[in-house]
């Protein structure tokens, strides 16, 4: 790992490094999606609408963030593109069910999602939930395999973490908290904590499966959690502000929604402003977490940018 | 294991030995009760709710056949109590999700379930999602542990297994023919198939992982592999004779459904004498897989009479 030239932590780094960042982001996109059209193959058997339900929630678009961070983090510590892509594909897949769960018409009843029909829309109710079910199976099954990587001991570790990310005690609890938090106000540590379950703990674990997959010392992978667990919260706080100020167009689904359902939101509770210096905050906290990885970091640090400065 | 004692085959061992099974069932019944008591503790945080649910849809109730499977299956390896409840929480966690899911309005519509309000009906639609999603996630969480196996293989095996048995290519794939497949007459081959799929894996699974526990021979796993696929068949069969012969307050649930949902049975195929003769043949193929245990697998072979003979 190179230690030379650590690089500049200023908003300048956005402008200078984010043509770099958005062609990474790019192309490991396409392995990502490459990755995911060869784990979910289309069957024509009994399975065929299943399967393409599956593959309509996980393929065709998506910023890969949570794919792009573990992919990125593992290459860090050289780890070969077909394992850490099988683990992004995986991540992306427990992120798409999630989400063809969440647009059902019992929870956020969103019809529209990525610019497209969501999933209940365009199959139905049935199949979508039975579609979200399999994808969770489906992203644990892929971290199983050996060609996820050749130790057990790692794969368990990816797993267990995986499992504590997502489950009750992560995604799936902070969902929970946000459909009963809906019509009521939140004070600021419950709309934090709730953020930090709902969207942070997939994040972080995004970030910590690349050093999982790297095998990396117990300092190195603390300080990719915690750049995990920054940029998590610094995301959500974004895409709040994003809800206020963007439109429909620019983020592919309803705009301006969290404020008609009543949620409590960081803007709300902040303001735009503060709600921006402390999304500015997180990112310079997930970027002083790695220093160790020198200019080697740099994708790392773009995202960091990245993440607070996109428009959808 | 005692290789002396072969027992005998005949439906005569239903009541010779239906008492002593239903002693062993419900002793370890109350043995997973409390293994899943442990694993999902209640709390009184922002995940109260979820965990009621999720406890709400697994614990006080139904015969644990999936779970006494796994254990004792795992006792003729003799395998720690403490390790075989924790897979057998699992399955039956893993079961309870897929329950959850499928008594859904979108679903199949099931307002009881065991006698009781089905989860949706208790709490609500939004949280019976979600208790389920979060019930699939803590069933892989609790294999990954290191309290299941010491060994990282075994739990790999495991989860492999678990997840083939109940993804698109399992169980959730047997429901999705299943839902496509209502109102329309389907032939015995794809009726088979799609029980095979819908409850036959997840029961072969049960009888697997108690193999993969015990370390089995390939041989011997391949032998309770053929068991668990036999028995699962004729329990599918032995439940579309219960539907039409039983009382819902025999079944806990409504009966006759099949037949109102225009959903192709095998007694609607074969005629309720075919249906229990295809069980009877079922079962003495499992039967007959068990010859090298002895007479330690006795309760095994009561199991298989028992899968075909019981009234709910």
């Amino acid at each position: 790992m190179s230690m030379t030239n650590p690089a500049p932590t200023s908003l300048s780094r956005v402008a200078e490094n984010g043509a770099l960042l958005k062609q990474d982001m790019s192309a490991r996109a396409r392995v990502i999606e490459n990755a995911i059209d060869a784990l979910l193959p289309p069957t024509t058997g009994g399975d065929a609408r299943l399967i393409d339900a599956m593959r309509y929630a996980t393929l065709g678009g998506g910023k890969r963030l949570r794919g792009y961070l573990a992919m990125t983090v593992a290459s860090l510590f050289d780890v070969p593109a077909s394992q850490s892509a099988r683990t992004a594909a995986s991540v992306e897949m427990l992120h798409a069910y999630s989400l063809v769960h969440d647009d059902l018409p019992a929870m956020d009843d969103d019809d529209m999602r990525r610019g497209q029909p969501s999933t209940h829309r365009k199959f139905d109710e049935a199949t979508a939930i039975l579609a979200g079910d399999a994808l969770q199976t489906k992203a644990f099954e892929i971290l199983a395999s050996a060609q996820t990587h050749a130790s057990a001991d790692v794969r368990i570790d990816l797993i267990s973490c995986f499992a504590e990310a997502s489950g009750a005690a992560g995604m799936v609890g902070g969902q929970m908290i946000d459909m009963e938090g809906e019509g009521r106000a939140l004070p600021l540590d419950e709309v934090r904590h709730l953020h930090a379950l709902k969207t942070g703990c997939l994040i972080r674990y995004s970030a910590e499966c690349g050093a999982i997959l790297g095998q990396a010392t117990p300092d190195l992978r603390k300080r990719l959690r915690s750049y995990g667990t920054s940029i998590g919260a610094a995301f959500q706080i974004a895409d709040d502000i994003l809800d206020t100020t963007a439109t429909a167009e620019e983020l592919g689904k309803t705009a301006g929604k969290d404020e008609a359902s009543g949620k409590s939101t960081f803007v709300a509770l902040l303001g735009i402003d503060g709600a921006q210096k402390e999304a500015t905050r997180l990112t310079e906290l997930a970027v002083a977490e790695l220093e160790p990885f020198g200019a080697r970091a740099d994708r790392l640090r773009d995202l960091a940018y990245y993440v607070i400065e996109r428009r959808n």
